[in-house]
């Protein structure tokens, strides 16, 4: 479908503001614009057209040195009174705010010294025409140089760091930052190995529906929806959906997508809105098949991202140091118990059947203990009955323990999961001994009447794989637009 | 990391009901189970094992033929007097419950005579060992044949339909049936595809929030939340948020996530949350590359459909006949004003800023003129500006209309989208031509005022796109546990 030029033009003109300075005719549909990454040596002498932003801007006599961006890129650049630009032009340059999208045509010059401030070291481009696509407002709420530096570095110079809030509340111009962009590719690769890892081992996707009638878990910790004439609740988990596609035959399901939980928890590691990546499985004989398929997704996944991600990690790393991820084959699984006897040697006291939650002073134990085993990821199975939640499976050898299991990443939990209870039997005196109203999960019980394979599943959170994989100390850092109890803009 | 068997056995028999007849020793750790589909005259004189659903069951003198049932698959099996079964055993298997699950030992045999009525016409299974892993209760809501038989087929037999409200109650039992599994290994194909093209095409995924603390577009048809002390809604599109990320340099994002409409629309294409695939993205001269990246987008969809999952749309035409899905490359597009004029010229009398809506009575005529074209999937391209959103951008050559877009499938809207105002001072103009308090959309605004390149995009209803693919007619069908404003459940 062809369009002719007169109208291309004029979409491309209005309302862009394109102030023309050479004189020559601007004629776009011929035009091809170049990337700031393929800006290498073998351009150089080509005339090209460019797009991007005006990342630094320095005017010096005659000249104006600027620095134009696109994402993780930039190269330097050149207005220079002289044959191509007037003395006016220069003017025009230094004046276009930071931040600004330009197009310009321009030479590509090799240089003799490396710029060691750009991506691109090796060419610089000699400006000959510039337009402006869009303006930036001259005063910026925060620069993307002191959102980038590292905590710390500069102080002397008194060279400023920008706080989270203000990264937060200005997210449009924090996420262009090379940090934030390598965090957010990299998230995508997260979801895009969960899914490829699960599809290839036979999984289906399914969507499960976020606005539900009943709160299953006791009507703790969830959100209210007004719905019409009645009220309805957002879903905490879709795990009773992923349970019903179980026993509707599809065997093997994942799902990817947004979790809520009404917690007034103000942490580093609670956001009230994340991203779930659940697996629920049908299994043959033991439940440790399910524990299997998802220690091995995880892997899966941590290979991905060592393999593909480097660039990513170390732009991340310049700013927030840590070191390399570390993963077993297989992952270590260790027992509850045998975490607690590790913890009762190292003298600290606890019950057999206290949780080892993050809210227990033991936690932070734990995980020093762990380091002995060299793994930034393991798995502990076969909690407590009593800390589980009523659906889960009792081991069948020791009714003082479940059938379920936490993953760790760094340290920290990343997913909870268990057997679950497929008989709707054992399901009802398990709810009764939790003391749930009945009528309230009639649905969800009702689910195993019609035959049901055992089976078992879990739940990840996004914004903590990628937090804890890249060493990062808070999740807002990898939610784009986080939600907790005091944040709900931008 | 080894299981003892001991353990394994009781996680599996505990609290599965395990019946064992034949006397022979239960040891699952070497136990192979086949899949339906393998069994095949290769597997003839194999003594196997198999876990199934028990789909019919005949007793006959002293025999007893099942169907044991995976998924779309299914089996002839016989269990009979004689050397592996005793008289109490072809009791037993008669007596189980439909759609219980099995565990059997089983002979595989060839047969002479091919088994219409199986998936597996080969062969049969002569069961020498079965176990109830879990038994459906007697009397189910609605039976698997009846749900998955054509509109009128077996009338004269008096044979009974399934209502969809009672599929829909009783979704766990409806989805066992092999219209629903092709339906939505279909749909999980179809965001499948929807990604990896996407992501061939360099753009990245991303997570956008589903609480949101204004409702962008005036409040109307919007869900609202209690957030701890203050209020909040559900986002209507990510739109705001996808374009906030073009604002933040990601230039092409996507997202697939649920979507919420507070509308009291009872119809065959109406859900108050459905799954939206979005896309939205930077171009260079003319917002024409936005409908050819999300067209070819769509015909991507459209072959991997039609090259990958022939048998799932076979399967669901059995039941829901229709014509195969046709379409374009390039796209059939055309504009607003043309289909005015083609309907002007069949008669039908309409201003020249109506609206082509389904609601309007032009709307079939559309569709019907649109025939001639012989495709099942075009674009009608520069909608009156008067019935389009604020944000839309203005066709620069003719303000009455605007640089926007629907695209139809088999005739009816999946996807709504235009360029969108990326300059601020513009986007406030136009916004206060509409009438919408300035100080509720401040942040949207806002997120143009420091550079922003031009964009568009749109957002595609997986569920209609299935719904339509298929030639279907009720998008309930198409989604797993739908939401109108009368369902809630389950």
């Amino acid at each position: 479908i062809a369009c002719d030029n007169s109208r291309m033009n004029e979409a491309a003109d209005r309302p862009v503001e394109v102030i023309h300075l050479s004189g020559c005719s601007f004629s776009s549909s011929d035009r091809a614009l170049v990337r700031v990454q393929d800006l290498t040596p073998e351009k150089a002498d080509q005339l090209i057209w460019l797009r991007a932003r005006i990342h630094t801007s320095r005017a010096k006599g005659k000249q104006c040195f600027l620095v134009l961006r696109q994402q993780q890129f930039n190269v330097q650049a050149l207005v220079a009174v002289g044959d191509c630009a007037s003395k006016q032009m220069v003017k025009f340059a230094a004046n276009i705010t930071k931040e600004s999208i330009v197009d310009v045509e321009a030479l590509v010059r090799k240089v003799e010294q490396k710029i060691e401030s750009c991506s691109q070291q090796d060419v610089e481009l000699h400006i000959e025409r510039i337009f402006v696509i869009s303006q930036a407002e001259p005063r910026l709420p925060l620069q993307l140089d002191d959102a980038v530096r590292p905590d710390g570095e500069g102080e002397e110079e008194g060279r400023a760091t920008v706080n989270q809030d203000t990264k937060l509340d200005n997210r449009v111009i924090d996420l262009r930052t090379t940090t934030s962009q390598a965090i957010f590719r990299l998230q995508s690769g997260v979801c895009q190995l969960f899914r490829d890892t699960l599809t290839k081992k036979g999984f289906v996707e399914i969507q499960t529906p976020k606005i539900i009638s009943a709160a299953s878990e006791g009507g703790a910790n969830v959100f209210t929806v007004s719905y019409f004439k009645t009220s309805a609740y957002l879903a905490q988990s879709p795990q009773l959906y992923k349970q019903m596609c179980i026993c509707a035959d599809f065997d093997k399901v994942f799902c990817v997508g947004p979790v809520f939980r009404a917690e007034d928890s103000n942490t580093h590691r609670h956001l009230t809105e994340f991203v779930g990546l659940d697996i629920e499985l049908a299994f043959n004989y033991h439940y440790h098949e399910v524990i299997d398929s998802i220690t091995d997704t995880m892997v899966q996944i941590f290979k991905g991202l060592r393999d593909n991600f480097q660039t990513e990690i170390q732009t991340v790393n310049k700013q927030f140091p840590s070191e390399p991820f570390k993963f077993l084959e297989p992952t270590l699984r260790l027992e509850y118990t045998e975490a607690v006897a590790m913890l009762r040697e190292a003298g600290v006291e606890m019950g057999d059947e206290d949780d080892l939650s993050p809210q227990n002073v033991t936690y932070n134990c734990i995980c020093t203990h762990f380091s002995q085993y060299d793994t930034d990821f393991y798995v502990l199975d076969k909690y407590p009955l009593a800390v589980r939640p009523f659906y889960t499976m009792p081991d069948p050898n020791n009714p003082k323990y479940s059938n379920s299991y936490d993953m760790f990443m760094r340290g920290e939990e990343i997913l909870s999961g268990a057997q679950r209870i497929h008989n709707a039997q054992l399901l009802t005196e398990r709810a009764i001994h939790h003391q749930i109203d009945l009528e309230k999960i009639k649905a969800y019980i009702d689910s195993f009447r019609y035959g049901a394979p055992p089976h078992g599943g879990g739940g990840i959170g996004l914004e903590r794989v990628c937090m804890l994989y890249l060493g990062l100390h808070n999740v807002r850092q990898t939610s784009m637009f986080p939600r907790d109890p005091k944040r709900l803009t931008p």
